[in-house]
């Protein structure tokens, strides 16, 4: 089927050179005129047959809620828009609701898979209506994983069950990733074990812990075994955060998820100020030295 | 080759199934008269050409050590004990030195793989002299996946390297079963994730998540779809305690091995004694209303 | 000087007497006709000389900020309103900004101390501009407790900065019950320390650990030497909650707070989702034994 | 009463101090020549009248069971030996099995203060025989601080309950100053709190935080601050470390403590491995940028 895509970045480049395989007509948008099919959203749009599938993977927050504000004078009535990027589930029901008046409908859709979804394939959690959820299926199909639908594809509820289901995706890949690179160090640290990337690779079949995260850090270690190239400084890019804040609006206990989350906060620190304060608490009742700034 | 293999419980069993389908002869011995081979250890050497390879597969803990023991006596220079149970590595150098004073080999092996092991073989880790390992190996590719040794076999260090191996891979495990647990829940505190069985399913391809464990997820949860035929009451074998001492031995942050033991220790406490304190401060400062016991 | 206070529940009925013996006339509003001096809001407003000074004491969230509503259009300009509930400080800038318009005056109090500040008198952290903190000062150096103004009363920043103090507090306060808490756990799980309640009651002088929490759990210990007449199961009132949240947003790494946090979350569940979810892992993998629901 | 002093460091040399301002005649012995009273073991045991009473006060670990050893050989039937330093509870039923085979009774003593225990004593809690507590009884009163015995003395229980209780003392203080760190971290990120260190004195009086810790923590930062003088890097002497081992001895959840505890490991990281993991793997999948070492 026809559709349109913008955001033609690290994402959406792929994903139109996955549909492209597939037998789908994308016409994609993006400012940057090295990769854009079309010169503004406005010819994306009249470049589209009605009702016309527009697909959105630009970054989260500002850059999604304009482009879907555009989208909504430049559509009409019985077009689709669906939201692949990284949104918070928050944007979502605002975004269905300012297309609804035009008649637009409206899909968040959470993809997971990073650079290696072209070949592979990405997992999709989507939400929103069933008939538009029907509407895109091709789409979907072309872009998730070989194999059964059901497991690379969810349609996981209404209107932002999609992004919701990502975040929560996202938070449990914090979790993993900390448990792997604290046992990486543990192991690291141990003088027993002589050969810690040949240990962890033969993690990779059979054992309880096998799984695709591991697959990367063994490709990690092939090419640099200690991992000393890189700096231990982990960025994050909002899902862990949101994560822990819906587990808190629920209740829900999230030691490793936040535990993981608050690793990379202090990852980033070139001095923690809470460390200073427990340093210069131990100064004060025990006369333990400190270390001067 | 020939192998004595002690302990026939829900892994050796199976382990002498997988060795026999390749074509090894194993000899077995359990106290449990159903299942075992020979009548008594002493039987077992009897029945093993020297020099023998003779691998225990007991509890951890006395049993193992006094299976060492016994073997001290009933074997001879020249012969190979491997220790294949979750022994703590911190026995293995004793083990490895008491052998040794006779003349036998010794070599600590983690296995991991669980019940599924019989039809898709066990991750090995191993420690020891590489003679002795070098020995061994055709029975360590008989229990091995199929597929590139060092994918499913590690040679970690000497002895004591393999069970440190097999503790951190069990500590990492506590860490990713707590990630997917902590987003199991938070999904299902969630109204918008209609078909939280299906979002789960669907994490199977493509996502960064993707694992053995996420797939005994989905597994469990198409026949309990919400989990609720048991009960959120959680033991622990050892492995997960050892990972967190030796982290704090090595002054290795575990933030998350440590919060997903912690979580364990929890889940088996009806009412908690650090809660208990917690609520009669608040009652104490504040005049909060208490839950009587 | 001349008071308003709106809100005569447990704090703010212990502040008005508190105020009345420090000589100050205080005009109390309560829907509660038993504690009430006045009958209405508008009476309360009427029975004060311009300019007046009211104190909101009345639960946060709708309830305070319903007040300020309803007393920007009883208050005239000139007048001063001070929300001194636990209001989270997100609603400060817009009540403030509200009243604002009216020339109304604002400012945030955080007040500490719960059932005891009647007598010892309140810690108190306020945020706004420096002449209503001065119009004020009278009635802040009668709650506060004896002593130095500056070790009970602090003038933390603009309009907001008195409840993100309060917050801040608040988070700390979590994480020192829940340290005492746990010691207090592990002292009776000890089979070494026979007698845990003088234990605790030595740690009252001289200690690194001698507080003000220390002192209670002494007293709540001296009724209740094994905590056994209530229930672990701790509630939380926001504040918590709240400084995890902040924490996140500003980056800072909260590993103890937020630990004291899920801890009482934890303890309000019956039967935790996520162990189901650990529990019918290991029992996926290992065939490991499940209790069942 | 006479007492025999050995190590007159921080804490032994103000000891011998505060034991002389209370009438008693201490011999102390160090091996610094410009403090000790004596030049050996020998020369202190032999200006002690029997029944001798002995406190020892060296660094815990080897320091500490040597002069129990050389203690067992000086000493005679009837005198009695106090381990009063940081020694590992573990320590105290085997130097006590030890001198008890001389007839020689031991007590273990943990002491809590610092360096103000001087002015205003010591915590003390106390393991052993209740005849060898009476004996010692002058000097335990000494010691700790004014005000009734039980709120700075308690016999905790047998031999061992002494140092077990300074354990968990130790563990506790280690999430209070956690708990403090991180509140002042988050004070200072914020932009509305423009008056940290007047918010954290106002403190002091009234509320529910108040704490000896915290007026160290004032006492800090009237010197500095924005504590920027010094580093946030945080030594540990073991007690943390053991608070933590025995918690999970015994199942019990110490998520504060074990923060607490790791937030020090992190703090003497140059750089983490287990970041430069997580680093990687996010590389690995999403093509995100990384820091170079």
């Amino acid at each position: 089927m026809q559709l349109g895509l913008i955001g033609l970045g690290k994402m959406g480049f792929n994903m139109r050179e996955r549909l492209r395989k597939a037998g789908h007509e994308v016409v994609g948008y993006d400012r940057n005129p090295d990769v854009t099919d079309v010169a503004s959203l406005a010819d994306l749009v009249g470049a589209l047959e009605a009702p016309r599938t527009v697909w959105i993977m630009v970054p989260s927050g500002d850059p999604t809620r304009q482009t879907v504000q555009q989208l909504g004078e430049l559509l009409s009535e019985g077009d689709l828009v669906i939201d692949g990027g990284n949104s918070r589930f928050t944007d979502d029901s605002a975004n269905a609701a300012h297309l609804d008046t035009k008649g637009i409908g409206y899909l968040d859709c959470g993809v997971s898979g990073g650079v290696w979804g072209l070949d592979v394939g990405y997992g999709l959690m989507v939400g929103g209506d069933k008939k538009h959820v029907e509407h895109a299926m091709p789409i979907f199909d072309a872009l998730r994983p070989e194999g059964p639908r059901e497991e690379g594809f969810a349609h996981a509820g209404p209107v932002g069950a999609g992004h919701f289901s990502k975040m929560v995706h996202n938070g449990i890949e914090y979790g993993l990733m900390q448990a792997y690179a604290e046992g990486f160090e543990l192991l690291e640290a141990s003088e027993l074990v002589t050969d810690v990337p040949a240990t962890i690779k033969a993690w990779q079949r059979g054992t309880v812990v096998r799984s695709w995260l591991l697959d990367l850090l063994v490709r990690a270690l092939d090419s640099d075994p200690e991992l000393d190239d890189l700096r231990g400084y982990v960025e994050d890019s909002g899902e862990g955060r949101w994560t822990v804040e819906e587990a808190i609006n629920h209740s829900v206990p999230a030691p490793v998820i936040s535990a993981a989350l608050f690793a990379r906060f202090a990852s980033r620190q070139d001095d923690s100020p809470a460390m200073r304060a427990v340093a210069a608490l131990r100064n004060q009742f025990g006369g333990h030295a400190v270390q001067k700034a």
